[in-house]
């Protein structure tokens, strides 16, 4: 696998998708008085404006390569590779008019995530970890990703998007660990994920995601040095529980408290 | 009052602010490693240098004026006009790194706020109302501010800072609101004035808060067409309890939701 093709063809993708989604971030056409307009819906057509761009890049570089998109379902391929894409991850941001939404961009193997694009179009933003890189791009230049140790639980920061995260069960063992950090915050979407690859956070817990949800920020955490699994510890890409880590310390001790409920509660860590 | 020197002496304070808190943001001097050395605080340190370049212009442009800031408390002045000053609303979201925090700058006479700022450093927005002016300057240029009509409490999107908002009676009221609207958002702070006045969203209800968290908030609000008292529909800016929405109708919806426990409930609408 040419690694720069890889670099240039998810560089291309995030700048076609900058482009859709800024047409319309906080345009008149996405306020609530036109979304409710017979058969328009505006956010959906930034997702699908901002998919279908990364699509048409996808078609004529790597024509091999599967993809899997929130909008347009799964396309078949015989490389090996599966682009994973969601177009607008946090589509409740975006209409509130807030930056915590992202384009997410992933790049799959057999065994999980290799390469993901965190881009924020309106900052400006673009977090890049895997195939070597770990890096935030922004107006000022370009600098390393990578996670902050030495921060025990009782110093950490916690981040989930919704308070009313899950079951009833996920809620309770989501407080077993807000009851323990620093400090716990909501609402940032998939941009939790790049602050934790930037070293600002400590944690996320989130539960019912989809596969496009996770796999470009686990590619980004993982190449800043942090730890992403499901909530038993095993792999994350698949989506639904999800716990990223910024060191196998805090990992562990937030795993304890998720499945402090279960007598058989034995963590497993990898 | 002359408004240019209030628009340009305000503005010279947000800037000055701006370079003082960026300087800082996401810095490796504002990691909780750093905080926890003995007698340094740099989230302390960020909030008092940007107040400080605030204080220093307005010493030089505005003696006669008194000063309320959250650092340095309360400056007397004689000129019947008081500077209410957040040199960083939001220092939760500053120390994580994401771009929700503020500088708040308001003007205030006897009556209550005239004039105000909301700016965010990070993302370059600056949103000021009051004095003739309701406009959004940023990197693209300027537009102006103004809340949406037309949605009804059922189509609303409401913000709070916190889910955990006040005492558990505070708590009940609110989730009465947020039971009704049809998305509920946290963890914005001031920004979520910023996109109420934009046009963005609708309610924002909280509780707990300071003076200085809604003095400018409330003037870049009421300059976009939007409402803002406390729950009971008197004046907000002594802070407390606070409700600000984009219409008449919404404001009173919501105030007759929050006061739907109590047998006398009449809400005062003015």
């Amino acid at each position: 696998m040419q690694h720069d093709m890889i670099f240039e063809t998810a560089a291309a993708m995030a700048d076609a998708a900058r482009r859709e989604t800024l047409r319309l971030f906080r345009s008149a056409g996405l306020r609530p008085d036109n979304k409710l307009a017979a058969g328009f819906d505006p956010v959906t057509e930034a997702d699908r404006a901002s998919e279908r761009a990364m699509r048409e890049i996808l078609a004529e570089r790597r024509p091999d390569d599967a993809i899997l998109g929130e909008e347009f379902g799964p396309s078949p391929g015989r490389s090996g590779l599966s682009w994973i894409l969601d177009p607008i991850d946090g589509t409740r941001a975006f209409i509130c008019g807030a930056p915590s939404w992202g384009v997410l961009i992933g790049l799959v193997d057999s065994d999980g995530p290799i390469y993901g694009i965190i881009d924020q179009p309106f900052t400006g933003e673009r977090f890049e970890g895997g195939l070597g890189r770990a890096r935030l791009v922004d107006r000022e230049g370009e600098r390393p990703l990578g996670v902050r140790t030495g921060v025990t639980l009782a110093q950490a920061t916690l981040l989930s998007t919704y308070p009313e995260i899950g079951s009833e069960a996920e809620r309770a063992a989501f407080a077993r660990v807000a009851g323990q950090v620093r400090l716990t915050r909501y609402g940032l979407d998939c941009y939790g994920y790049a602050l934790l690859a930037l070293g600002m956070v400590d944690l996320l817990i989130e539960a019912g995601l989809q596969p496009y949800d996770v796999a470009a920020p686990i590619a980004v955490v993982q190449a800043a040095g942090g730890i992403v699994t499901d909530w038993q510890g095993g792999p994350a890409h698949g989506g639904g529980q999800i716990i990223a880590a910024a060191s196998p310390e805090l990992h562990a001790a937030a795993l304890a408290l998720l499945n402090a409920d279960r007598v058989e509660a034995a963590p497993v860590l990898d």
